[in-house]
């Protein structure tokens, strides 16, 4: 989609949390990060070299990568400055922006004037088709979670590494503007029209080798009254073999629904696993994966146990363990 | 969304079949079409008054609508000299085509220059937002199917008319184009933005008197590979008070999915119920609608009697005999 290496742009981030984006790039893929823009003010560090934009020209950058959320809303003239001395150096810029680049005029003037493209994530970029349903070749696994942001791109990306670690063959497939902008590429599924939506995850996970997985980044939840349809065309646009079940234990309500409580694990599973088998007969859920995030070690290694022994299937936190034991739950 | 009484323009149809919108106008609110047009060679009759643009102003018409499928996706010269005639006579210009009026150059000039509206009715008209999963006052009906195209706009339309002979409070909510063009509104939701689709069925079923009934048009089918994401988001936006299961018994294989079976009643009502008690756990099925134009009288006779003995719910042709009975079962 778009070229690396990166420039992460930080801009006035008030903390390290409003460069939560850049963090993920740092964190799946350094290796295309050549450096960061930190404007006066700036509160976040990535820990890479500080750049200025003809430095990272010199350095061999292609694309200025806005790894940081805006606040209210819009793209101040401190930022577009910024953003307008990249575009006249001959930098691409790609955003996961709420706002996007391509609405704004003076950017778009800048870009054309000079060459460039404009890459808003967020935006889908082709016409998918309609899905077909055919069985294609290769394997594929999916997260999904009793509620939304349990940690499901994390576990996709985790699982993902941990294959290429062990020399397997495996694809991150990205459906959200964080995941695309770690992959450089991807679906952002919830901006796809809803005819399009299993189709789109069709396109995203085509025929493979036999021994290839793809581990496709989850979006939603089959039990979020708002987002239940874009998880359902995952599953069935997926076509999963294995399906990983994620969850945070401390939430107290569904992310944004405080009428709603979370679903059980069970439920996830029972659910999940029959809607798969509309479209796959053979898939299994093959592990469970849990965002200990708000518990201490003591807490999370009890309540992993507790849940590994309650659903007999191995169960990790990938960040604070591995994802080892959920690769060699791969069928 | 726009305005009775109706013109429909029936074009060149080459056969009756052609103009099933129509048809869909006439036999579910032919109080609001005041004529019909029928070009050179039209082989389709509404069995109402034939009349010209000028008549049809005369008559008081307020919107053409075009009540006949194009073929080879392009609106030719004969009809678009029909249409802007239309316009230039101060009529509106309502549509269901793939092919939008909106982006006919000719037809949007002389619609901005007589001050006229093209609606068209498979784009969405308004930004609907997030579905935040509250609880709504008023009852809700949706029809689910084993399948697309399985008779689950009859059967809700069949509903609502049977409530209005009944004097009982109810609306038919409209989901797709021609269900759109027979209600005069209702929202497209296959043209929806993913992450909105479940909240423009909660913008399009709204809080209402305790004892009214929204009446909600099904889309896709929970089983279909292409679809169900669609018809997941009506579930969870529609919140169903009660679902009708319905079916069309000769289908040889799932609609445009070569190598997918029909689930089973049983499979659908056990699927569709536990996904609807996520919003809503009071839901229950309660009847059955099946759709027997390919069988004779006495096959669909002892067809639906053996569904019924098997499923323990009130089955019927809603086409065939009345919806009387589904709407008796609703609590």
């Amino acid at each position: 989609m778009f070229d690396a290496p990166y420039l992460l742009f930080l801009g006035d981030a008030p903390d390290q949390l409003a460069a939560k984006m850049a963090q993920g790039i740092i964190s799946w893929r350094p290796e295309v990060a050549a450096g960061q823009y930190r404007m006066a003010g700036c509160q976040a560090d990535m820990g890479i070299r500080d750049m200025t934009v003809p430095e990272a020209v010199q350095a061999g950058v292609k694309t200025l990568v806005i790894g940081v959320v805006n606040r209210g809303g819009i793209i101040s003239d401190a930022w577009k400055s910024v953003l307008i001395e990249a575009l006249e150096a001959g930098l691409d810029i790609a955003s996961g922006l709420h706002n996007h680049l391509c609405d704004d005029a003076e950017l778009v003037a800048a870009a054309e004037a000079n060459g460039c493209s404009l890459y808003d994530v967020r935006v889908p970029t082709m016409n998918y088709p309609i899905a077909n349903g055919k069985k294609r070749t290769g394997k594929r696994c999916l997260a999904v979670g009793t509620d939304c942001s349990v940690g499901k791109m994390y576990t996709a990306l985790a699982m993902d590494r941990e294959m290429k670690k062990q020399g397997r063959k495996s694809t991150f497939r990205a459906t959200g503007q964080c995941g695309i902008l770690i992959e450089g590429k991807g679906v952002p599924l919830d901006a796809v029209v809803a005819d399009f939506m299993a189709g789109a995850v069709e396109y995203l996970t085509p025929d493979n080798d036999a021994d290839h997985w793809d581990m496709i980044e989850g979006q939603g939840s089959l039990f979020h009254a708002s987002y239940s349809g874009v998880t359902m065309a995952l599953v069935h646009g997926g076509q999963p073999d294995a399906l990983i079940l994620c969850h945070e234990p401390t939430r107290p309500h569904m992310r944004g629904l405080p009428d709603y409580q979370l679903p059980s694990l069970q439920d996830l599973r029972e659910v999940a696993l029959r809607l798969a088998r509309v479209v796959n007969p053979a898939c299994e859920v093959v592990g469970i994966s849990i965002n200990t995030q708000h518990l201490n070690e003591e807490e999370a290694l009890a309540y992993l146990a507790k849940v590994e022994e309650e659903m007999g299937l191995p169960t990790v936190d990938p960040f604070r363990q591995s994802a080892a034991r959920l690769i060699d739950a791969l069928p």
